[in-house]
């Protein structure tokens, strides 16, 4: 299937919504949006993708500041934003990335957002709350617990919740 | 080299100042420190890490937040930790991740921060400003500028460095 036919086909979808957590003025996405403003929408201010890779933009057009949007949940700004001292809040334009396309992506997302329990069988690794790795970190170890996180507790004395979305092996 | 051998020939090695851009008060560590306040610093506010993987904890005797902290610069407080709507800025602790070696580790890091082209040969691709996946955000494509990316202002827009710390690979 080549990237045409899997736009045709609604390989990409992400859908964005003008309150945080989900809320309020929502708008479903198969194809490119060049200003989400001509929707009526102010603001973007959470964001589901179904199906991705996607790109957003700070500007109309794909101009300024660029967001990856991988698989996932985002309910607020913090989510899909890089750590950057220069702190904007718009995203009002994206598209598909179609150039992603390769045959080992299943090793890629999983069907829940919850990870209730975790078992390390070698090296070092790194789960995220957010997709694209951002939010909390948790660094997982064959070296520590045996393995073995068998609660969401045992990621973090601070952690909050089970969310992980996403998670990489920690190289020297 | 089994881990204790690496430790010991300080193949792990982290040096912390106490103001931000590497100035001020500085201290350099090959092993663990368990409460930095113990060495006269108030806060932790740039690291450069030069053989890593290191963990930083928000909190003494490693606990609190987790922040991975992989070779490079960390200029500034934004440049290691995650975005997630508890923000400390507090990191008191630290230690090296011992699991994380593994014989592949040579495709990771290179010599310079700086990278003023890069030429994409297949795929799709996100650098980053920062090391492990923070900071600025450049998507880089085969099928965009023909893969040729010959300036950093080709990487955005608004590029205002060609700084560039770490990259991945995007999948479906």
């Amino acid at each position: 299937m080549n990237t045409q036919q899997m736009e045709q086909m609604g390989q990409f979808k992400i859908t964005v919504w003008e309150e945080e957590n989900f809320q309020g003025k929502r708008c479903e996405f198969m194809l490119e949006c060049q200003n989400i403003m001509e929707r009526g929408f102010n603001k973007i201010r959470s964001i589901k993708v179904e199906n991705g890779p996607w790109v957003g933009y700070e500007y109309p057009e794909f101009q300024g500041q660029q967001f990856i949007l991988e698989k996932g949940d985002y309910p607020r700004y913090e989510a899909w934003s890089g750590n950057s001292s220069y702190r904007t809040e718009h995203m009002l334009s994206f598209r598909p990335i179609k150039s992603a396309n390769h045959s080992d992506s299943k090793a890629m997302g999983w069907c829940s957002k919850e990870v209730p329990s975790i078992k390390v069988n070698s090296g070092a690794w790194v789960a995220y709350q957010f997709p694209g790795y951002r939010g909390y970190q948790y660094i997982l170890e064959r070296d520590r617990h045996q393995g073995e996180y068998r609660n969401y507790n045992e990621y973090s004395t601070q952690a909050h919740t089970n969310q992980v979305q996403s998670i990489r092996r920690i190289q020297h």
